[in-house]
């Protein structure tokens, strides 16, 4: 590639919407551009980058299995009644009439797609085990779309779904998925983590994500380093040691005027937040149930979903407020609180030194005492863990990082073949329902989870394996003869070796040349500037660690064979 | 790949509403399943048919100097609000709102997008000529889709879009995406021509379209062998040499009693049908307008549109004959029309002998002469051209054959950056607007329409270039051990060489193996059966031409590097 013939925009400036390095750098870069919120264009640049990483996966899905399949973006409503899923789904989903007013949604996913393929098409255990995927647009509307490609509404994703004749056959499956898994992304370059995972609207049972640790992922995982225990926040246990202890005074009334939220309270009265009983009123499948959590803490409605049994629920809003006036917002509490059910956070079973609001207007009450002044109908884990928690397995102190999902694997067992009748005969001819795994990969948020673990302040670092080239040659003061010439030659050599190297033949000073190549992230740079004219020296130049080094021509190329070589190598192990 | 582990699965049956080969073909060998009306999926060896073709596209886009970028399927209806194609576009864009209800189109093209990329970051005519293009999934909604992936809803589509300083440097960029579509559908083992070609509504004043030949072709192409013109028909142009003439009678009424169509009046009165004037009303803006074409021909109305110079009008329908009652349906002529435009096909201009309609219940007129009895307002090519007619540039005799258009280039000139401004600063500092052209290719149109040129009546027929493998490894009672190693050994070689083999290691009949390759169509073909047990030898077949040898293993590898060999170096010259 000749720059000077190569579509790659660079920005000095950042895009007003960029708050992430990742956003900002492919923007100024000049691999990326937006076309309305969450959506993007690839340009050049970008589009090499996507196509070496979705190679990688390529080659690790093909070695583990799985066969390349390509299904459509537009879905009919029919096969997501099947599931149950068209309802369900919300407005997460693109939806779209075509012109005979039939219902198609835009694929935010392809379960129910692949499984009405494989019922159709696949009847006998002699075909099974099967995977099939394929690397494809996928459509989300987010609430809210932001952070580049870490959150955008149309993205390209890997998604993969096996079929199995029986639960070990899955399990096999999933692990062979999950190990392809760790070898892609670190072939992509990056640092990751697998963690126990909530499964979501996908389903199923067992789930493990894949997390860049990155500060600003949005994911949060807690991790313990003595027994590597990990999962994500949203389900992660973690041992109850701090339950406050009462000392059997018995319980009082406090006027506490106007004084609605738990730090006015607090405040008020002198008491640690954790004494207080947080009572968080919600409506369940159109009931009111009343969640109990220590004051210091949020209620994490992921666990609460699974404590429930159902995802429809919210918490009180202002009409719910208006139509049960038994509850009065700011002073609920569970002591007397008969109508509703009552569920506690496992740290209140036994807990003592309270105080909670006395269902009264502007009183509080204080010494209360689960077990003398209030029972709940079920204590269970309602809270989600802190850097300090001790861990569920061994009791150690955990830290909580944050983290970019760029993959997730779930153990779907039989939710959409049962529902959509996915069925094979097996030895014996008995019809059998499949189980299923799911397997997805978000490529162009891993290219901005890479881009996000390899950078500095004056631009992008590509791992060598998914760089937009291997080399970029820097000629200083272009038009200069000799030194154009050797540039010239230098390319023409590399394309003769088959390297990918980008030729900065723009007739720009020499700091435009850097910052530009700063920006870019090209792996390795060779510089043709005053050395070259005293001695016919060439300068290498890395651009992760900044080293330099002056070589001739032959040293230059040995050298760069070198680490082409040992790269190569660590593909093969899958180390890299 | 091994069959036994590969999901193919074929079918003895053609599906119901497969009304040509490629379609039927396609689905029975495997390649293909419908999801919704116009919407499928590709399974394995499908998608490496797409991959190998979209190869070839990328290699020969790369070297005519494109380069590649990834556009999103969601637009905004501000970009196409800007280039007036949002209203014009009509029912066959797929259309969606967001959850903030914000209108996004599916692209069914991306001139606005791409225009909207390049006016925000190109400034100068340093960065020109410029040419973009993709690889990406398209939406089109067909009022009738059809004919598998001919007339599908979802389709992959390879769109280039070029920037130039000026008319000369658009001419050189067409000419050069010309060329290379022409290496692409040679490559990908077509029959192809390009001819003249109307641009409907992507606009612009040159262009041409790509044809491969094929019986189920639903466009028609005027040939003529002579001079080599070749146009579509929409536009193709013959010499008018049929012209009627007259005897100098004067004119006559008749009565025609209840005769309303052309074939019922003819009839009666024992006249040629091109001897009878078709007068054709249309509302045209919402003014009628006569259009006079001979008796055995239809009105074309991609001429028609470009006469009128606008694409708002239609026939008059029921509504519209009961607001004209001025007309009378059937038995409208033009002597004595004076409320109504007239405009007549070339091939009336001077005729004589000829009979209309009266303007009058049950009766028409004959002897009629143009200019003596009725004189249109202008003449022009407004009929479709017929085998037999005369060329227009050598008067020797064309054919019309159908084809199936797989690629089609637009000399778009300034259409969308004057509407868009899309500007640029010349070596002056003046402000010019950017010269565009658009070049797309249905990939999975070129798919079917390979298909449609290679099969036969057991199966298709694939080119080596965009065969989903190169050998097919058939051991005939695969169970005998001796065999079974043999085509384990034979694999095993193939797959070290790098080759994509096939290895059908099913326990199938031979007749069943037979039957499934004929229809899987790979080119090449080694059985190891009988004369394996003999001497060793394995029989090598070809797809294509039938033939069959039975060579040692040394020798069988020797005629497939041949191949291999002979293929590769007609890749290379362009010829493949």
């Amino acid at each position: 590639m000749r720059q000077s013939r190569t579509f790659i925009p660079t920005l000095r400036e950042s895009p007003a919407d960029a708050e992430i390095a990742s956003h900002r750098l492919l923007v100024r870069a000049g691999y990326l551009r937006k076309v309305a919120s969450g959506i993007y264009e690839f340009l050049p640049l970008g589009t090499r980058v996507v196509q070496r990483i979705s190679r990688i996966i390529r080659e690790e899905m093909n070695a583990a299995g799985a066969q390349e399949v390509m299904l459509p973006i537009m879905q009919p409503r029919e096969l997501w009644e099947e599931s149950g899923r068209w309802a369900k789904y919300g407005p997460e989903m693109m939806r779209l009439k075509d012109r005979a007013g039939r219902d198609f949604g835009l694929g935010p996913t392809h379960e129910e797609v692949i499984t009405d393929l494989v019922r159709n098409n696949v009847s006998s255990y002699r075909d099974l085990p099967l995977n099939l995927y394929q690397i494809g647009t996928k459509f989300r509307d987010e609430v809210r779309p932001r952070f580049g490609l870490l959150r955008a509404r149309e993205f390209l994703m890997k998604d993969a779904y096996s079929f199995d004749r029986d639960e070990e056959g899955m399990r096999l499956s999933y692990k062979a998925m999950y190990e392809a898994y760790g070898r892609i992304f670190t072939r992509c370059g990056c640092t990751w983590r697998a963690v126990e995972a909530a499964t979501g609207l996908i389903g199923g049972d067992i789930s493990h994500e894949f997390m860049v640790p990155a500060e600003v992922g949005e994911d949060h995982i807690a991790l313990c380093d003595s027994c590597s225990y990990s999962a994500n926040l949203e389900l992660a246990g973690y041992r109850r040691t701090e339950t406050p202890r009462g000392e059997g005074k018995a319980m009082e009334r406090v006027s506490t005027p106007g004084m609605r939220t738990i730090e006015e309270v607090s405040g008020y009265l002198g008491m640690e937040p954790r004494r207080m009983v947080k009572c968080l009123m919600y409506l369940v499948e159109g009931k009111p149930v009343a969640v109990l959590v220590p004051g210091d803490r949020e209620a994490n409605e992921v666990k609460l979903a699974r404590v429930l049994g159902t995802d429809e629920f919210r918490l009180f809003n202002e009409s719910d407020w208006k139509e049960h006036p038994d509850y009065l917002q700011g002073f609920v509490g569970p002591v007397g609180l008969d109508s509703a059910e009552i569920i506690a956070d496992e740290s209140l079973r036994g807990a003592g030194g309270l105080a909670c609001g006395a269902n009264e207007r502007d009183v509080h009450l204080v010494h209360v005492e689960e077990g003398r002044d209030f029972r709940p109908h079920s204590f269970a884990d309602l809270t989600s863990a802190r850097t300090g928690d001790p861990c569920p397995r061994c009791g150690e102190p955990m830290r909580v990082e944050a983290g970019i999902e760029v993959g997730q694997v779930f153990q779907l067992g039989l939710k959409y073949s049962e529902a959509m009748r996915c069925y094979y005969h097996d030895e014996n001819g008995e019809v059998r329902p499949m189980y299923m795994g799911c397997y997805g990969i978000g490529v162009t948020r891993l290219m901005a989870a890479v881009v996000e673990q390899h950078h500095d302040e004056r631009g992008i670092i590509w791992p060598l394996s998914v760089a937009p080239a291997f080399l970029h040659i820097l000629a200083l003061d272009y038009q200069r003869e000799g030194r154009r010439k050797a540039a010239e030659d230098l390319y023409r050599e590399c394309l003769e070796k088959g390297w990918e190297v980008l030729l900065d033949d723009r007739e720009e000073s020499a700091g435009v040349k850097f910052a530009d190549a700063d920006l870019l992230g090209i792996p390795f740079r060779a510089v043709i500037g005053r050395g070259y004219d005293e001695d016919g020296t060439l300068e290498l130049q890395e651009r992760a660690t900044g080293q330099r080094a002056r070589l001739t021509r032959e040293n230059l190329f040995r050298r760069l064979e070198e680490a082409r070589e040992s790269f190569r190598d660590l593909a093969e192990r899958g180390d890299m």
